[in-house]
C-alpha cells in the first residue's frame, strides 16, 4: 500500500478524499464531474441498495423503469421544477456524429441529425413519470400508485466531489399517487421513517427528522421532509428527502381521477429519494485516521481471518481450522474472507483490512491453534482479545451487534454535543466558529432572515425539527417572534 | 379487461405489441423511441438480474458502475468500434437550459453553455471502461479483472419496438481484462455458457450457441460468441453476445502490463452483455393467443389462488385454509398471490392471470372445502385437475418443475422442427418464404455471399454453429468450398 492518509485533523477534507480513493471506493473519471464506483465502493452501495428495496416493498412499493430523457416541453410545465433543474443540466441536442471531412479519424456531430425537441439527460424524473401516470389513473381504483426506480440521474454540478456531488450518481426515487392529500402526507412521513430506519440500523449514524424551509425545499413539493446526519468535522449532511407534491405534478401534467363519488379531481403526489451521496456520509460518519470503519450491517465483508505461520506444515493445519469456522460464521449469515495470499506479510494484511473497515478481524496462528485460541480484533476500538475457538462463532455474533452498538452510540454521542442552543446571533457566530456542528436556535421564519444568516455565516436551515424544539421564542436576528426553533448548520 | 388479443396466426407482430401492453409489461413513452417498464414486466426483469447477477457472482465477478458519458474523443480511440456507434448516438452539447427570452415560461438551451467536448450517452462502455482499467492494471497481478455493470445504454434506433429494439435499455455489461489470449477466450465461453444456462433454465429456451461472421461482429472484436434462440414466428432472436476483443481495446486505450518474466505487453479483452431483449424473447417464445406464458422460475407470482365463494361465511371458510395453503407454498419458495378482490368475478380473474401468464392457479370454492380438494389449473396446457389438500404442496411443486419442462420441450421441439438443411439456393429461398426457422447450409465465407443472400432473402448468418454442421461441403450460392454449415433465419 502507498503512504498514509492524511489525519482528520490535519485536513478533513484531503482525508475522506483519499480514503475514498485509497480504500477502492470510487475515484474520479476521465468525464467531468462524474466517478467510477470501484467494486468494493459498489459491493457496500449494494447491499444498501438491497436493504433499502426490501423495506420499500415491504410497505407496499413495486419498483419500474422511467426513460432517462425528459423532453425540454415537459420540465417547462411545473415552474417551480423547471427553474430548479434547468440551470444544471446535460441537453442532447443531436442523435448522430460523423466522419469529420477535415480530420482523418475524427468525428463530430452530424448537423442534420439535430433533435426537433431538446432531450434533458434526468435529474429527477417527476416530469416523465407524471407523465406517464395520466394515462394510468382514471378512477379511485387506481390509486393509490406506489412506484419506485433506481436509477441515474445527472445534475451539472460545477464543483463536484466523490459520492458528496457528483454530476451523475446513482439513486432511488418514488413517485406515488394519492387520492387524498392525508394519505400522501402518510406517504411522505412513512417514507421518511423508512429512511430514518436505514441510516439508523443499517449505517448506524442517528438522524434528526425536520421540515425545510421554503428556502430549501424540493423545486415542485409543498413540503420537503427530510433527515439530516452530522459528520465528525461538523458539519452536517442531508441523507434523505421525502416530498410532498400537493396537487402541483397533477396539475402540471392534468392527471385526474373520479373519486367514490364520482368527482372529478387532481390527483395527490409525493417523490422521495436517497442517493450515493449516503456513501460519502457512511464513510465520513465513522471512519478514523487508519481507514474506513464499515457498520457491520453493511459491510461485505464482515469478518476477515489471516493466517499466521511459519511453516508449509502449520499453514494446512491452519487452513482446516478456518475452513470449519468460516462455514460456521457463513451459517450464521456472516460473510467471511479468508485472506490466505502468500504474497503479503500479515502486518501488510492486517492494515490493508483496516483501510477497508472490516469490522472484525481473526488472526490465528500455530501456537494459537495449540492453544484452541484465536485472537480477535475488532476495527472501531481497535482492541484485541483472545477467544476460545469453543465460543468463538457466538462470541463473534455477539461482537458484530456490539460493534453496531457502538460506533452508533459514539455518533449520537458526538452528534449531541454538537447540538448548541443559543439565544443571540453572537453566541451563534461564535459558535459556527468554533465548534460547528448542529445549532438550535429562534428564527422569525422569513426567506430574508435566512438568506442573511446563510450570507454571513455560511450556516443554512438544515430543518424545522420534527421532534422537539417546540417552544416559541423571538428570533435571534430580527428578534420577531418565533414558533419554534430550527435547526442551523453548515453543510454539505 | 378490454378486447382480445389478436391472435398469433392474425398478426404475430400486433399479437406481441398488444400482449406486452395489456399484460402490464411495458408501454411507450412520450420520449421517441424509449419506453417504460411496467412494474409487471419490472419484476420479471428483476428476477432476470437476481439470477444472472448471482451466476456471475459465482463465476469470480464482481460489479461496478462506470459514467454513463463517453467523451467524443474515446470513442474515436477504437476504429471499428466508432464506426459501429457514431451513427446511432444521443449527444449531449449544452450543461444548461435558460429561460426563452421570447417566450415566457418557456426554456432554451443556453447557448452560452457549449460544452468543449461533446459528450456520447454511452451505447456500450468498452471506451470509458478500458480508459480506466488503464489506471488500474500495471502488472500480471492486476489481473484478470473480471467486472460486471447493471446499466442504461442509449442506440439511437429508427424503428423501435417495446423490448426488442428501443432507443434506451437496461442491460448488463461484463468488461474483462486478462494476461493471455487464451484465458481471455476461455472467459468469453464461460459466460457463453452462464448465458445459455441462464436462458435454458430459466427462461426455459434452448439456444444455438455460435460464433458471428465478421459482418455481425460487435464494432471493436476479434470474435463474437452468441446465443441464438427462434420465436414462434419463424424468426431468429440473437439472446446474448460475448466477445474476445484481443489486444483492441488494449491498444487503443494503452493498457500494458509487466508478465510474470517482465515483459511488457498489451492487455488482453473480453465484453459480454444480455439486455431487456431478453423481456422480448421470453413473451415471443411461449405466449400464446390467451396470453403470456410465464416460465416458472422467472414468473413473479408462480400460483395465483382465485376463492369461489355465494356467501361471506364461506369466503370467511376458504381464507383461512388459503392462508394455510400459502404459507406452505411459501415455506417452499414459492410466490403466492391471493386474488381476493371483491370487485371482480371469478371468470375475470381467471382471464386476467391467464393473460399475464401466472403458471398456475388455484380455484378454492365452498363445495371443494368440504370435499378437501381445490381445482389447479396450468397456464401452459390450459387442463386443470381436481387435487387432494392432503398433497396440495408437493402437487404444486412438481407441477411447476413439469411446467418448466413442459414449455422448454415444446419449445425445443418447434425449434428443432424449424432447422432446415438445404443444398441448393433455391431450396434456400422456398424454406425461408415458406417455413421459415434457422436454415443450415454451406457457405463461401465471404461477406460478398452474405450480403446477397442478406439482400435477396432477408436472412444473415445468425452464427456458425459450435457444436454441429462440420462437415465441408459447398457453397449453395456460389458453389465454392465451404468447411461446415452455418445457420441462416431471418432475424429480430
Amino acid at each position: 500500500m502507498s503512504k498514509a492518509l492524511p489525519s482528520r485533523s490535519e485536513n478533513y477534507s484531503e482525508w475522506y478524499n483519499e480514503l475514498v480513493k485509497k480504500a477502492d471506493l470510487a475515484e474520479n473519471s476521465a468525464v467531468r464531474g462524474c466517478m467510477v464506483i470501484k467494486p468494493y465502493g459498489y459491493s457496500i452501495w449494494e447491499k444498501m441498495q438491497q436493504t433499502l428495496d426490501k423495506m420499500f416493498k415491504d410497505t407496499g412499493h413495486t419498483n419500474a423503469y422511467f426513460p432517462l430523457f425528459v423532453p425540454k416541453s415537459f420540465l417547462e410545465l411545473e415552474e417551480g421544477h423547471a427553474e430548479g433543474f434547468a440551470k444544471e443540466c446535460a441537453v442532447v441536442t443531436h442523435y448522430r456524429l460523423k466522419a469529420n471531412p477535415n480530420q482523418k479519424g475524427k468525428l463530430m456531430v452530424d448537423p442534420e441529425a439535430r433533435l426537433e425537441e431538446e432531450l434533458i439527460v434526468r435529474p429527477t424524473s417527476e416530469a416523465v413519470i407524471w407523465n406517464s401516470y395520466k394515462n394510468w389513473i382514471q378512477s379511485y381504483r387506481d390509486l393509490p400508485l406506489l412506484i419506485n426506480q433506481w436509477a441515474n440521474v445527472v445534475r451539472w454540478e460545477m464543483r463536484t466531489r466523490l459520492f458528496l456531488r457528483t454530476a451523475e450518481f446513482l439513486w432511488q426515487e418514488g413517485h406515488t399517487a394519492h387520492a387524498s392529500a392525508e394519505e400522501a402526507i402518510a406517504e411522505t412521513k412513512t417514507i421518511l421513517d423508512v429512511y430514518a430506519d436505514f441510516v439508523e440500523n443499517f449505517m448506524a449514524l442517528p438522524v434528526i427528522k425536520g421540515v425545510k424551509t421554503e428556502n430549501e425545499r424540493f423545486a415542485g413539493a409543498v413540503d420537503t421532509y427530510c433527515i439530516e446526519a452530522l459528520m465528525q468535522d461538523g458539519k452536517a449532511l442531508q441523507a434523505g428527502t421525502s416530498h410532498f407534491l400537493g396537487q402541483n405534478f397533477a396539475k402540471a401534467f392534468d392527471v385526474k381521477f373520479t373519486d367514490k363519488s364520482n368527482k372529478l379531481d387532481y390527483v395527490w403526489g409525493t417523490s422521495w429519494g436517497v442517493s450515493t451521496r449516503l456513501m460519502g456520509a457512511l464513510v465520513m460518519a465513522h471512519s478514523d485516521d487508519e481507514g474506513l470503519v464499515l457498520p457491520p450491517n453493511l459491510a461485505p465483508i464482515q469478518v476477515v481471518i489471516v493466517p499466521i505461520y511459519k511453516s508449509e506444515e502449520g499453514l494446512q493445519k491452519i487452513d482446516a481450522k478456518v475452513a470449519e469456522i468460516k462455514q460456521k460464521l457463513q451459517k450464521q449469515g456472516i460473510s467471511v474472507k479468508y485472506d490466505n495470499r502468500d504474497t503479503q506479510r500479515p502486518g501488510f494484511k492486517f492494515a490493508e483490512w483496516e483501510l477497508k473497515g472490516v469490522p472484525v478481524r481473526i488472526a490465528i496462528g500455530e501456537r494459537d491453534l495449540e492453544n484452541n485460541v484465536a485472537e480477535v480484533a475488532r476495527r472501531d476500538t481497535k482492541t484485541k482479545q483472545s477467544i476460545s475457538l469453543d465460543i468463538l462463532i457466538e462470541q463473534i455474533v455477539n461482537l458484530l451487534n456490539e460493534i453496531h452498538t457502538n460506533i452508533y452510540q459514539k455518533a449520537l454521542a458526538f452528534r449531541n454535543e454538537h447540538i448548541t442552543e443559543v439565544t443571540s446571533y453572537e453566541e451563534f457566530k461564535e459558535v459556527i466558529e468554533t465548534k460547528g456542528g448542529f445549532i438550535k436556535a429562534h428564527w422569525d421564519g422569513t426567506t430574508a432572515t435566512e438568506e442573511k444568516i446563510k450570507e454571513e455565516t455560511k450556516a443554512t436551515i438544515r430543518c424545522i425539527p420534527i421532534n422537539f424544539g417546540k417552544e416559541a421564542g423571538n428570533c435571534i436576528v430580527t428578534g420577531k417572534p418565533s414558533p419554534q426553533q430550527v435547526l442551523f448548520a453548515r453543510a454539505y
